[in-house]
């Protein structure tokens, strides 16, 4: 085992060089391998170009064990990676069997006739390490020499990270002696500043460690410990998480969800209550949310997505009255939605959302990012006015998806 | 002035290696580059480490005229972006009185101390260009040495922006004497390969040049074209896209979007048509990609997330028998929802999508990855199958989605 492996990250794209799009793939795999133990010392771009890409590997693989490029493997001739690999590490290729029926049976799965493009894509270099790909037609592969290992991975981070987790981190286990864990604390309701004063102590500590940061506009935190093996460091971590969760309260609504959808999904199939939606402003989005779950066909009976006025009117029973008088942005007609969505779904609580997500007003005087959240039940419903103050159309609407999963999340958290 | 500058970005900073910050910086600045004819042909990330730092400065100095450094430029003793980039150049520093007052109103505005760390910030290298920053503290600069020219621009990408609009850009127009024009032919229904095959002779050509990517699932062509003038360079892209238009046909929908709901509303707000949707394992999705564009106000009407087979039958009118008989995933289902949609809704046309998005299957041994994709009118209905062949909930959602967009787009441009 190499005491302390030297990575480097490859990604080859003139896409990525012209700005195009943006490298998350780097990003992605600097995250992996550092919880590996796995120190990135390098991150780099190039074009595809077989000259500099060559350039670049004699530097990389003077300074580093491990070279781990994304990007390039596609069928087109313009997409040279494991073309210039192989050239650089002096290896033949060969057809890959296997990847070629694979490849044959994706695309007459399509029924779609196969590019005789896609041939080199199956081509290899001899003695690889073959990465299967389930998600495109491009297979990954390791190989080595003089102790330098290449990995090539494709460039789409919906063919890259499945392959990494299943291919790429067995491979790299010869390389990580270090086991490093990290949880996340997930809150909604409580600005990082906030957060930070009541646990300002906790980010002295060296390990485990507490980092707070921002992601999708909610405060994080991360606890991450560093030991020899994963129990050890799952111990370490616990009572850490334990005192946060102590000291925040209500805020936090779990540990290592991805999203607060999540937790919401999950407390509703614990407490058996089936939801429905009523939405103006965001159009569909917190429904959208809650189906992102796997398993949320349990919990979601049925939304509505009532954008005109007539809509609210005739299939949520909003009255046309108190449209014209309150105006569709208002507590009234929140109210009524939530009321509404109920009655038609017979599900056991309904959320609404109605409001002026921008960039323009409605003509209504009323400021853009106001909106009025509601929440009925059999017996009572409940509003809440929200203002971002911004004019930006899809934060307004993302964070009042939020916020109306988190109104859920709280009623059900109360519920006995 | 250098006819044709070489760029590259070198990024500082240990966070980006770790992968705890997206490098949108990078992305950014290629952008803003591309656009001046400025080609970035490298871009690199090294952590706050002076000789790794060092190193990169001598391969990049040997490679390219302009060097542009984002970040480190900090007032802790680990940014040392500067301190190496001087060295490097062998340029003595000095104490910039104008950088150190600004400083000082800065906190002064803010009522707090100035830490005496910052003092570092307002030590320039003698003989440097210096780029103000309105929006923190450490002032950006610019140097030369043997035609080699050095940019640091702080890293947080809310002083990074202004500050190379502000100074970079009049700084960088010494070596652009060109400008680039790219424009993106986007296509729905086609495979990267099989649209190659097409087109594959445009490949060849120099200026302008086409390439294509993929981007969410979609095959894409760009067009670019470098010319004296802007006005130069759009005429010689125009007769190329042209070309490309024709031979692709239908399965172009449209240059310069950023996605497809962008055509559909475009295209149903010409024909003045109303849309609604009846969803149940996209969840809302399309509901909410369309209401993402600004303006969907005038076309969307009304959407039904019909969820569970109860929602099905009571608010859509799909038939009990048939959801019995054919299961809820199946062309009779996605007909009657599409139909019940268009019922309920009055809107002009109605698209629907039932279908399994996985991971799991459904019960009824029908794949996951099978949907229907319904569309009705006052006077017809048509099904679409599709099969992804993959358990990807995202991906199958989104592919679903798009394809209901597609199915909408097709309609509308068949109708007179």
């Amino acid at each position: 085992m190499i005491d302390l492996a030297v990575c480097e990250l490859i990604s080859v794209g003139t896409e990525i060089l012209l700005g195009d799009i943006l490298n998350t793939d780097a990003q992605f795999l600097s995250q992996e391998l550092a919880k590996m133990g796995i120190s990135v010392m390098h991150q780099s771009t190039v074009g595809d170009n077989a000259e500099r890409l060559t350039k670049l590997l004699e530097e990389a693989s003077q300074r580093s064990d491990i070279i781990i490029l994304s990007g390039g493997l596609g069928p087109t001739p313009d997409d040279i990676t494991k073309e210039v690999c192989c050239e650089f590490f002096k290896k033949k290729m060969f057809l890959h069997e296997e990847s070629l029926e694979k490849m044959k049976a994706f695309f007459a799965e399509r029924k779609r006739e196969m590019p005789e493009n896609n041939i080199k894509q199956a081509m290899l270099p001899e003695g690889c390490v073959v990465f299967r790909n389930d998600n495109g037609t491009a297979p990954g592969l390791a190989m080595e020499k003089d102790g330098v290992h290449l990995l090539l991975l494709p460039g789409p981070p919906r063919e890259l990270k499945p392959m990494f987790f299943e291919s790429a981190v067995p491979y790299l286990k010869q390389f990580s002696n270090k086991t490093i864990i990290s949880h996340n604390i997930r809150t909604f309701g409580i600005g990082e500043s906030a957060m930070a004063e009541k646990i300002n102590d906790l980010f002295d500590m060296q390990n485990p460690t507490v980092a707070p940061y921002a992601k999708d506009g909610e405060a994080l935190l991360r606890v991450t410990a560093m030991a020899d093996s994963e129990e050890q460091a799952e111990k370490m971590c616990r009572p850490v998480i334990d005192e946060i969760k102590s000291r925040l309260g209500d805020v936090v609504y779990g540990v290592d969800y991805t999203c607060i959808e999540e937790a919401v999904v999950e407390l509703l199939r614990e407490k058996k209550l089936r939801v429905a939606t009523a939405e103006s402003c965001t159009g569909g989005f917190i429904a959208k949310r809650i189906t992102n779950v796997s398993g949320s066909s349990e919990i979601f009976e049925c939304g509505i997505v009532s954008y005109s006025n007539r809509i609210k009117n005739e299939v949520l029973g909003v009255s046309a009255d108190d449209l014209e008088r309150y105006g569709a942005v208002s507590e009234t007609v929140a109210r009524q939605m939530a009321e509404g969505a109920l009655k038609v779904s017979g599900a056991d609580i309904a959320v609404s959302v109605t409001g002026i997500a921008g960039p323009n007003g409605d003509g209504s005087g009323k400021p853009v990012g106001l909106s009025y959240i509601g929440l009925a039940d059999k017996n009572n419903s409940w509003v809440t006015e929200l203002k971002t103050g911004r004019t930006d159309r899809d934060y307004n609407r993302y964070v009042n998806a939020s916020n109306a999963l988190n109104m859920i999340r709280m009623y059900v958290r109360n519920e006995k």
